[in-house]
């Protein structure tokens, strides 16, 4: 089986922690020692398992900095 | 096989595309019917077919959008 190999580099953040201890967390990994990429995805408690998520470039992140600061998120719901 | 039925029930915004033409969307997502949740994940340019994404209750979103308005994306590149 082939092996991923990652490591996060950055925590920046919790966005929430669930009733098991998985926490979706935006931070910095680097995968198959490919340069750092932001990240938000469900970890383990000792981060050892992931769930599913999403990588995003600086310029992607950027982005959605820009359009999260420029609407109000009340407005969807 | 399963069938997933799912609905962009709100375009919020776009934050990159691709050389083929799929964009990476910040949206409204509504997943077998249930009560829509944000979503962060590639889409083919007729949003037929879809990524690897994650998606986000609002509560996530809220605390996303705080975390990244007060980092500077600079200071981890």
């Amino acid at each position: 089986m082939a092996e991923l190999k990652y490591e996060i580099t950055e925590k920046i953040g919790v966005l929430s922690e669930n009733a098991k201890g998985w926490t979706k967390e935006l931070n910095m990994v680097s995968w198959n020692e490919h340069e750092p990429k932001y990240d938000i995805r469900e970890w383990s408690p000792d981060h050892s398992r992931m769930g599913k998520g999403v990588t995003l470039s600086a310029d992607e992140l950027a982005e959605l900095k820009e359009l999260l600061a420029g609407i109000d998120l009340d407005s969807f719901e």
